[in-house]
């Protein structure tokens, strides 16, 4: 479960019963939009597609052959399963993300796979990233060198339903391709096959996951007073002013959460509103307590210009009693026969007081702990925060056309037929 | 080598001549302090210690059955040696950071690791870091229950030369101990054996790294002109009014180098001037092309509030050809037969012109290949142009008064006697 404390931003109750009817207008607003495929909100009906969800475990009980997962995708369509598998893991099953294009990792990666061992998922809603086209080209050559006949056994793709080119490639060889809904976009995907089959291999709890985004949804829609997911909305637009967004998360296990919420955040709300304004506030990820021998000096003492939150487990799945030594007692006494928990929760709650106390704002989020359940809870939860401070800030919190001219002059720089013209930029100095 | 490409800033050269004396002004007063133990310059010397590393060199050979390292230490102790082991681990040797203090994953580590192969580093220059004190107790207790009288081989520390608990328990014990000079601080501590350790483990090029971070002493030292240093320090300097540094590495196999960057400048930099003003900017880790699937969006259209600096290799050390593969012509053939590299290359000079052309401030650091002297010397590059600007900003770039508060309270939480009164604290809101 997940709870929200406020306790240093004073008076949020009476400010939430204040903004009541903007938040509760922004809902209606979002909410209305639901039928229209074009308004990209298939993220709420995830939860409840079970049906996927058998595929995908069958999927996998058919693969009991697999111990290396290699997952060929960037953005959307490798934040989200590398943050869950990277929690939940329980298959011993190992993980590869192509995500990038530097050639040496990938030549190391091809080096130490065993291919009759490997299954190659590659992931791209449109058919068309440069960065996994370029690793599937590897990949599938390499397949096709060590595996002969059997390559198409060791290759799985995750793409739009009818178009692009990864669809056209499991059509013309019969290859199996899971399906993103056509009105999910990447960054809102990871419970859709984009990250269910990469933790069906992982061995995760998807039920559990999806129980937990379902209660998301019922939370979200749910009255001013319990719902979570409009108050911390609320919290963000009153803060707006301030440029910096600090997630900080007190679990290693999630130590690659803040990437997938840093794009949540910054693709989805950094952009231009109806009236051509730059909006969006920047997200930075950070881990606790490392981050606190790391960034918590400038938070306490530099500008204060930010709006912290944290997310802190509030209890183990298994906690380590910390033994005695003897010859330490002087320094590390204190921790003798304390569960390493408890350590954790002690920084967490003094590093809260600690900024609050350095006059930055800051609240926090406790989930129960670390488990499918909490965490499929959350990251639905910031999904509808994202999207009510998409209708507040009068963003479109689906789309993303400021990476199109990056695209465009990557293309034209590699020669690509029809991209000549955009070599050149006019910079305005 | 290093290049710096700050051709979207008009008029820098003309710029960096106005400003000539106060940063010449900036260093002489940083050198004047340079025999000062107190002043913690001791890294610039590092790189011209041989002695320790060929202490280093020497254990390292006489211990060749290590195939598990394991890292114990937090924030300066584990950010730089990960950074660098992540590009340069040649050996095999497999490495484990005990950065944080979740049980789940120490258990999860401990059920793995074969204790007979397993050499454990703790590093701690102070010798009282909860976080890294807390792990030691579990893996001695680990090594003596596993290890019996053999336990003593299977550690190794790195502290302070003279001080502290971890010296303690070396000379009591008669374990080996490396020392980090008196004068170096934690997040400038990478080329000191807390970093040389286990980058010696992990079969790096040493001098070759030792190597570029002489040159990059030499450059820091050279006139304007040629001075890389000071001119990057100028361009911080220059945008200190915006709020956010983004620091964004285009190679995979730097994916950690961004974590360590962020240590180095908000810590240093983030703090109280003399007249007791909040300064530092707040830096933001990004990889490419990664980011620009998730952040490069809100760079583009969000606020123009930020310095980017972008950190680009100019050749692979390897590369890949990319296969051309039949039915892929029409989406990826524009791709074949390029080298890997190619694509990367594109799309870090898109990304570059992109942001540009949106209005961001943005300046390229080229980087001649992803090598240990290359690296190298970019590390210690950073940190002088950290030290420069901690003399521009009025701020002591060594110390870190900020964090103090946060671990009185966490101490309080805990119990530990002496502490008591510190578990509440007054927030003024």
């Amino acid at each position: 479960m997940l709870r929200l404390d406020t306790r240093f931003l004073k008076d949020f109750p009476e400010v939430l019963k204040a903004h009541g009817t903007a938040l509760l207008g922004a809902q209606e607003t979002l909410l209305a939009k639901r039928k229209d495929p074009g308004a990209m909100l298939g993220w709420m009906d995830l939860p409840e597609d079970t049906e996927t969800l058998r595929e995908v475990r069958r999927f996998r009980e058919a693969n009991p052959w697999v111990e290396d997962f290699v997952l060929l995708g960037i953005g959307g369509s490798a934040l989200g399963p590398k943050a869950l598998e990277a929690a939940f893991n329980g298959s011993g099953v190992r993980f590869h993300y192509v995500d990038h294009v530097e050639p040496e990792p990938v030549l190391k990666l091809l080096r130490t796979l065993d291919p009759r061992k490997t299954l190659v998922n590659a992931v791209s809603k449109s058919g068309a990233t440069a960065e996994t086209l370029a690793a599937l080209l590897v990949f599938l050559d390499w397949l096709k060198r060590e595996r002969g006949q059997e390559w198409r056994r060791h290759l799985v793709l995750t793409t739009d339903p009818k178009r692009g080119a990864l669809r056209a490639l499991a059509e013309r060889e019969g290859l199996r391709a899971f399906a993103i809904p056509e009105n999910v976009g990447g960054r809102f995907s990871v419970l859709s096959p984009v990250g269910l089959l990469p933790l069906a291999f992982a061995g995760a709890d998807l039920e559990a996951l999806l129980m937990g985004a379902r209660k998301a949804n019922e939370v979200a829609l749910a009255p001013l007073e319990q719902n979570l997911s409009l108050q911390t909305t609320l919290l963000h637009h009153l803060h707006r002013h301030l440029p910096v967004t600090v997630f900080m998360v007190y679990s290693e296990r999630l130590k690659y959460l803040p990437a997938w919420f840093v794009q949540l955040h910054d693709e989805s709300l950094g952009k231009r509103d109806r009236e051509g304004k730059r909006v969006g506030t920047t997200a930075v990820p950070a881990l606790g307590p490392a981050d606190q021998h790391a960034q918590v000096q400038l938070f306490r003492e530099g500008p204060l210009d930010k709006l912290i939150q944290l997310v802190v487990p509030e209890r183990p799945t298994e906690d380590l009693p910390l033994p005695e030594v003897a010859g330490l007692e002087e320094e590390a006494g204190y921790l003798f026969g304390k569960g390493l928990f408890r350590l954790l929760s002690a920084e967490a709650e003094a590093t809260y007081r600690a900024l609050a106390e350095a006059g930055q704002r800051v609240y926090t989020l406790y989930l129960s702990e670390v488990s499918p359940y909490a965490v499929g809870w959350l990251l639905q939860h910031l999904m509808w925060q994202t999207a009510y401070l998409g209708e507040l800030w009068g963003v479109n919190a689906f789309d993303q056309p400021g990476v199109e001219l990056g695209k465009r002059l990557t293309l034209a720089l590699l020669g690509r037929p029809g991209y000549e013209g955009d070599g050149s930029v006019e910079i305005s100095s």
